[in-house]
């Protein structure tokens, strides 16, 4: 416990899988509040929850999670949180802040937005921070620790609840930056959705091929390919969710990408080295850029 | 220097950049040689070489270096090797071991094979192995410990020199196999290079976009991206030359990629969910095949 003061004086965590066991862990760590429990439709993970230590309380009854919190952060899968708005959005009382943890944000205000009552303050956040793991053994209370976290208030969201949700993920050690959700949705379909897309494409293809055994290409794959079988270990729910509410933005960036592979395809085709190594200098600069900016 | 006999009287690296170095490292640190020496084309890859004590001679005489030598390594890039070839096989003396270290394999016979005089051995290899920088300073002798190497000797090698040149891998800690050149030109085509061909597009595509500015790509890497930019940071000729070499292997691995790509985007255009979560549950097996056999 840091000497200032809590944050929050009760936390609700609703889905205590790695995201929401890494906040539920920051609590203690960071000063957040002075309570944290959480909600989760699996017994066992709650169960695992309290076993680990990790909150006060732990129920799969989830209006009851929230009962009394005074910050309640849904960090469910996105497919999820239509219902979790349904449910739990009108039993906050007035002053609560409601947020949450996921990838895509445009959705957050066209599934919970509705559901929210008057007086309760609806500050949709992302922390673009993670791993390939899931579930609550997962979770550490330093994920967010140097990573950005984006929050997409909606317009007229109450600027206290925006900047008491900032201070959380600050004491977190994260940067906090805030934007537009449609900004957001299409600046992370280029850095998250689109590479973890053809991660899984990549990783399907080479278990698809016949000549190649898989025990090739798992012997063979320090040449580059463990790279992408990391990102395409990633939980199969979250990412379906993700591409089914990011939709628009993760095709046309798919478009481009696609433009720019049939570029490349032509110049190998073609013997255009020139036109490759132009390209792969290129693309250099941006990798200095993320070592310069402490993100590698 | 370990306590067996050196394999090698005196070896001779040509191209002292990361795979070179590490070689060169490896020399004394698994008791390869008695000797090492390199040639590179570069006076300032000499003098770092021989400034860092990794090798007992440099020069910028390729011919010199590999005078007097039992095994000759090429380790430049593949584009070289018809040059490599025409220039320094013909200097071998009968007995002598001619090897390489590049990413393509049929290619090596194409352009060395010709070259080589009676009695001496071409014997072509691959250490699956490497990191994303280059140079003489970027190499350690534990690159390729617990690494693949594969050799691709042609039909009718000498049973010996082939024996030679795998002792040596595994003294590297290396475990060694053999296979056919075109079959390991289409395995590392998925393994390898179609990955480094997807991260040099995708981060391409990230660095053409206008609307996300190129900070905020660098901000929020995290989200997957960042691993993509390590994979494009790798040498553009070393690169260059692996597409322009492999052309056929490529071409109709990635023909495979692109269609699986373009029915993933089919199901998220018309919200296919199941289909989406199928894949992804898939790939997770693959990883863990990775995780098993120790690759990760
Ligand atoms: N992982 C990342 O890298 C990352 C990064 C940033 C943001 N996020 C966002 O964080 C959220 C959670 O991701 P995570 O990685 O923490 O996932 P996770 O480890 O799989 O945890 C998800 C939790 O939500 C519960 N859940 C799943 N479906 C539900 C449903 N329909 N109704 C109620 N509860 C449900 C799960 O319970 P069960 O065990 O019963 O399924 C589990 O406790 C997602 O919205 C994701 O977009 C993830
Ligand atoms: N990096 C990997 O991950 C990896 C893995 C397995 C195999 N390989 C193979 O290893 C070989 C070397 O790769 P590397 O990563 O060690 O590259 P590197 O660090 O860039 O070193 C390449 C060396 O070759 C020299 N060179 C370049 N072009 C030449 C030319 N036309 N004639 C003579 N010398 C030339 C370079 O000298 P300058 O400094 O003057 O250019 C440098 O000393 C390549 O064939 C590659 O396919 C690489």
């Amino acid at each position: 416990m840091t000497a200032t003061a809590p944050l929050f004086d009760r936390i609700a965590i609703i889905g205590i899988g790695l995201i929401g066991s890494s906040l539920a862990r920051a609590v203690p760590a960071y000063g957040l509040a002075r309570t944290v429990v959480c909600g989760d439709r699996s017994e066992a993970a709650c169960a695992k929850a309290l076993e680990l230590g990790i909150v006060a309380e732990a129920t799969t009854d989830l209006e009851a999670a929230v009962d009394g919190a005074d910050l309640v952060i849904l960090c469910t899968p996105m497919g999820s949180f239509a219902e979790m708005g349904e449910r739990l959005a009108p039993r906050l009382k007035p002053g609560t802040i409601l947020t949450d943890v996921g990838s895509v944000k445009q959705a957050v205000l066209r599934d919970i937005g509705p559901h929210v009552p008057d007086g309760v303050h609806l500050i949709p956040g992302h922390p673009v921070a993670g791993t390939e793991h899931s579930g609550p053994e997962a979770g550490f209370a330093s994920l967010f620790n140097g990573r950005w976290c984006i929050l997409t208030p909606p317009t007229g969201a109450n600027a206290d609840a925006v900047e008491k949700v900032a201070g959380l993920w600050r004491r977190c050690g994260s940067n906090v930056e805030t934007m537009d959700a449609a900004h957001h949705d299409r600046v992370l379909a280029i850095t998250s959705h689109l590479p973890h897309l053809i991660a899984y494409t990549i990783v399907g293809t080479a278990s698809d091929l016949e000549e190649t055994t898989k025990s090739e290409v798992i012997k063979f794959s320090a040449g580059g390919f463990r790279d992408f079988t990391r990102i395409a270990a990633s939980d199969p729910v979250m990412w379906r969710d993700v591409f089914l509410n990011n939709r628009e933005a993760v095709l046309e960036t798919l478009q481009l990408f696609t433009e720019d592979l049939t570029a490349l395809q032509r110049a190998i085709r073609w013997g255009e080295g020139d036109r490759l190594q132009e390209l792969f200098t290129r693309t250099r600069a941006i990798r200095r850029g993320i070592i310069d900016a402490k993100q590698a």
